[in-house]
């Protein structure tokens, strides 16, 4: 029964580099409603074909340590000297007006986040296999041998803290992995609590 | 991905009478493969049209009463002078085999599963008003006034139970209730520790 919902569900997608995130997003923004991505700020410069508000909202170093220092990210790193981050306010607003939300972060990002928001739904997409993400790497065409290795290496390190999330969707083909992550946000509105204005009609 | 499963999934599902679950249940049967229905044994005796090993496994009372002293139930309660209950032998082969089991109890039988099994999904099934259920059981009319009071008043007291469960799936229309339970199965299956062998060859 399609519903008001009377809040949006927050998800935190994380995944290897070389494993097909952004299809897999992108594929299930297009099939469900009433769903926001999150589009992270960063200091880095944009790189070729990159948008402005579409891939990065691209900022100053400045200006995002104003961010900072007036608590408006969630949550926010810094990797070979420059900053990434989630906007706060983009997001509850969303949050506020029953749309849900779905953020892809990394694992650093992930573990900041599951201390603020337990409440929110921890996906990690996985290839089939460690030796298909390497061929996913090869490729792709765009990288040397030395950052596939590294690439990979990095990986490995992220696979450690998949038991962390609640949901592990293998993205063997992106129609199968969108299908798994939409019956988990499909599950998520079915459950008791988040139910209550229904479930207050039957008291 | 399909994947062989270590464990089938138990599966509780609830709901007023006259909110349409068997409907619900012969369709989700009938969409997904690896999932077993859960027929109850009871002492009553068959109503017409009703077979043995479908709708009831019927025996008679002794043969009840001694699955109960060689704790072979999950679960039983005794209605209007009938015994009604669950075999644990017939679940359990199930599960340990990768397949998923569904059963179809009631409030004070779903308590009990709940208290041994805390790893089963809760389901409860509600209609999407309770004029609708009150309709429902007049259109099936094959029960009078007082009865058809009876059961309404039944479901109130079986409603108050629902904060127990783990999702409210509403039975609006039953392609949309089979697309909940469906979207719950396959989330539970989604879950980490349900794919820890997928996992283990990250490691």
């Amino acid at each position: 029964m399609q519903l008001k919902k009377e809040r949006g569900q927050l998800i935190v997608l994380s995944g290897p580099s070389g494993v097909g995130k952004s299809t897999v997003i992108a594929e299930l923004l297009g099939q469900r409603d009433n769903i926001y991505f999150s589009v992270s700020y960063t200091t880095r410069s944009p790189r070729v074909g990159e948008q402005d508000g579409v891939n990065y909202n691209f900022v100053s170093r400045e200006e995002f340590e104003r961010m900072i220092r007036d608590n408006e990210l969630l949550e926010y790193a810094e990797y070979v000297d420059n900053y990434y981050g989630t906007s706060l306010k983009a997001i509850q607003e969303r949050l506020d007006a029953g749309i849900d939300v779905l953020l892809d972060i990394e694992v650093q990002g992930a573990a900041k986040v599951r201390a603020r928001c337990p409440g929110a739904l921890f996906i990690f997409i996985i290839p089939p296999s460690f030796e298909e993400l390497s061929r996913r790497l090869h490729r792709r065409n765009t990288d040397s041998e030395e950052v596939i290795a590294g690439r990979l290496e990095k990986a490995r390190v992220e696979f450690r803290e998949i038991p962390n999330y609640d949901y592990l969707v293998i993205n063997d083909k992106v129609s199968n992995a969108v299908e798994e992550i939409e019956a988990v946000l499909t599950a998520a509105e079915c459950r008791v609590e988040n139910r209550s204005s229904i479930l207050s009609q039957f008291a």
